[in-house]
């Protein structure tokens, strides 16, 4: 594990596909990365999902990459023609994009175990920035890499994670953003002015408020975030007592 | 229904919102918001998730209403401290935020229905950027609003979606985006040369390949998608015969 910094660095998730642009695919990335950063203390700051085309990724990777400490981007390195992320970001660094020696030994490893050759389609996933490092695939082996503060990471969820599990550990973190989510029956107008009241006396505290259907009926989750996890407990205890004067507690987690 | 428009006019979403960000919520507005405007021929070309900061929101949105026609906002439009939406919009296009008569009569008939007041915490959500147009909210009454080509509409789905699908009729769109999806058993590495091929020759097709799971199996989706659905059908027709002559074809959509 990588030490842990006093402050929390900040991250952004760059989701490159037309898919989920188009409505075809229900994004399942960005709420995995979200949970896993806040966990190590990274948090996400902010998501884009952006289209593939050339000049809206180099000029999204170069306006984000000064703004947040790690840029995480999915999306845009396999073999057919639409991948075009590793082309892009090496345009973004101004590098040449190379056949990484490195990259095309295990491609070949792994396609001469499945009988198959390594083509010039999937020659392409060996195409890395240069001076970038790789990140290892223990699924599908191409693997992503790291330049900079960018890491490109693949868009199938599957091959994604497993590639961002072994990525995280090596991170430096701050201390975990700690949340606390009590959930109760009383309608947000009935306690806003209270809430308001708790979130003003813990202003290091983030505490929001979201209404939803639970069971059929209209609840209210009122979560309490921070990386001081001290202020953290307390602003959720005097939320969970604002709660049992109101209304009635239906739970906290 | 507006009329049409020759071209596609462009959308982009942006999603306010810490619950996004921190993992605890998966989002599902950008997704329907998604597959609704490129079936009405208003394709989404760019999405943001952004936190509940002032400052973040009003550039944001300055930042993005010259660059698309309609830019949807999701979030922020309650009765709690931390919906600050509406504020936010109105600095953003530099007018003073009013309590809107017309929002206030409904929230009144409203709870006067449900036997409880109109709060000072539940008038905020009749706080409308001067010159704003209320947007009719079928669920829970509280109006979204519309201010230049900024739609502000709220975070729970099942509300925003009623507001938008009163909305979206209103919305001048063009020729609708066709998609036709071919599923097959052929890894992209195998396909990748020969669907090139086909994308070279229809450069205002988007051709894209979606590697994924099914049934325990690695298979691959090709998608061809545009507004033009003479050539869509014609660019997929191509990609049926490759797969066929490739490989095994799963199914067509």
């Amino acid at each position: 594990m990588a030490e842990k910094t006093s402050r929390n660095p900040t991250a952004c998730v760059l989701l490159i596909g037309n898919e989920i642009l188009s409505g075809r695919t229900q994004d399942a990335n960005l709420n995995f990365l979200a949970t896993r950063l806040g966990k190590a203390g990274i948090p996400l700051r902010e998501a884009r999902v952006i289209p593939d085309v050339p000049e809206t990724i180099i000029a999204t990777v170069n306006e984000l990459r000064p703004k947040y400490d790690y840029i995480f981007t999915t999306g845009g390195i396999g073999p057919t023609h639409d991948d075009i992320t590793a082309e892009c970001i090496a345009k973004a660094f101004g590098v040449p994009l190379e056949r990484n020696p490195e990259a095309m030994r295990i491609l070949e490893e792994h396609y001469k175990a499945m009988g198959t050759d390594v083509n010039e389609a999937r020659a392409r996933m060996a195409n890395i920035p240069q001076g970038g490092k790789l990140l290892e695939n223990p699924v599908s082996k191409a693997p992503g890499f790291n330049i900079g503060n960018v890491y490109v990471l693949p868009g199938v969820p599957k091959i994604m994670q497993a590639i961002f599990d072994l990525l995280l550990p090596t991170l430096a973190g701050g201390p975990p953003v700690i949340m606390h989510t009590v959930t109760c029956d009383i309608r947000e107008g009935d306690l806003a002015a209270d809430l308001e009241a708790i979130a003003l006396k813990y202003p290091q505290i983030d505490i929001g408020s979201y209404p939803g259907v639970r069971d059929g009926k209209w609840m209210t989750q009122l979560i309490c975030k921070g990386s001081d996890a001290e202020a953290v407990k307390r602003a959720g205890n005097e939320v969970i007592e604002m709660v049992k004067r109101l209304g009635n507690l239906l739970d906290v987690a």
